[in-house]
């Protein structure tokens, strides 16, 4: 895919051709991207964070493809809501920078983080 | 942002200008991201699957801040795990097309639909 | 399993036995609560909500083997967190009774529940 | 409460007094519990395994509330399917114990343990 709207074609096209519209309800959706990502931690559930960042290749391709379905589920409910995804990331992403500001001080780097 | 890259690169930007680095480990990414879906999940816990379907406005910008926050953490634990979401989204929809072939006769749609 | 302590001792006992304290921390255990919790909402996720209330003997039984993860897990981490789960709930059954009182009026039940 | 049956039925008569059992389906019981679980897994999710270890007394009393939601609507989804609780730890785990034999050199302990 060479960009986030053909994905975007792509699944719904994928859906239809499937008679899967029917399940495809934003409340439906929204449980299933639920599920994927929850596959996607339990593959760091039990790893320490060191352990985390070094994946073995297997595991790194499975967790590429739980990342993928979390991306494809994610586009289908936005599509599904008549949500713009790059359009809700640039919004969301000024409010970030508004209610963080950049401390000059890098040591006082908040504990929690809301990317 | 004008595509998924961009947004990559200026999440990156953001979380480094506010010294996140450290907390942004793929392990912490990966619950940060269950927690956002979870935040989508709940506008839709009370909801009829019709009324899902019809949000009002203040809804709707609400569930597309939530949509944005899932997109922003998932291509931030993509990104530091050296994942292209692309990529992977498009050997995924190749796999889930060999695993569920079109089927001809419309009126047996899978119960259990895998996108 | 005759009371909820029971149970608590015979999961920490299996656990003990087969060395796995060390990946129980209740950052861990956070996590793979969540996982399970998944597992019971992935039989849910395509099934309308009537057919939810009508499971199958087949799948009502896997349903509550996911049940009872949930349960398992979850007295772990408060076992490892020192939280007795019967004095949290009541204590947080009677924060809700003010939280919601009860409308004498029934057809004002409040849309978004808080159990 | 002195028991988890006591508790059952506590809940169920707070959702009846409020005329909640309309919302109180298993598929959106089953949502609510996922928000719930992710609500707890928040306090994690910046916190190394020491910190999580050693919460404060102020986060330990919301952790512990969040462990109640969790308990609470666990407690009702299972009470709404005619599923016993502690009936379906019991159950599961004997299946565990047969799944995962104690193993006598402690040295090899799984490192993807399902409790």
């Amino acid at each position: 895919m060479k960009d986030l709207d053909s994905l975007r074609v792509a699944i719904a096209e994928f859906a239809r051709e499937r008679d899967w519209d029917q399940f495809h309800s934003p409340k439906n959706l929204a449980m299933a991207l639920s599920v994927e990502v929850a596959e996607l931690l339990e593959h760091f559930q039990w790893l320490t964070e060191d352990e985390a960042r070094e994946l073995d290749a297997e595991t790194l391709a499975r967790v590429a493809d739980e990342i993928a379905d979390v991306q494809i589920y994610l586009l289908r409910i936005a599509d599904k809501l008549g949500v713009d995804v790059l359009d809700a990331c640039t919004h969301k992403l000024e409010k970030n920078a508004e209610k963080y500001p950049v401390v000059k001080a890098k040591g006082t780097a908040r504990k929690y983080t809301d990317l």
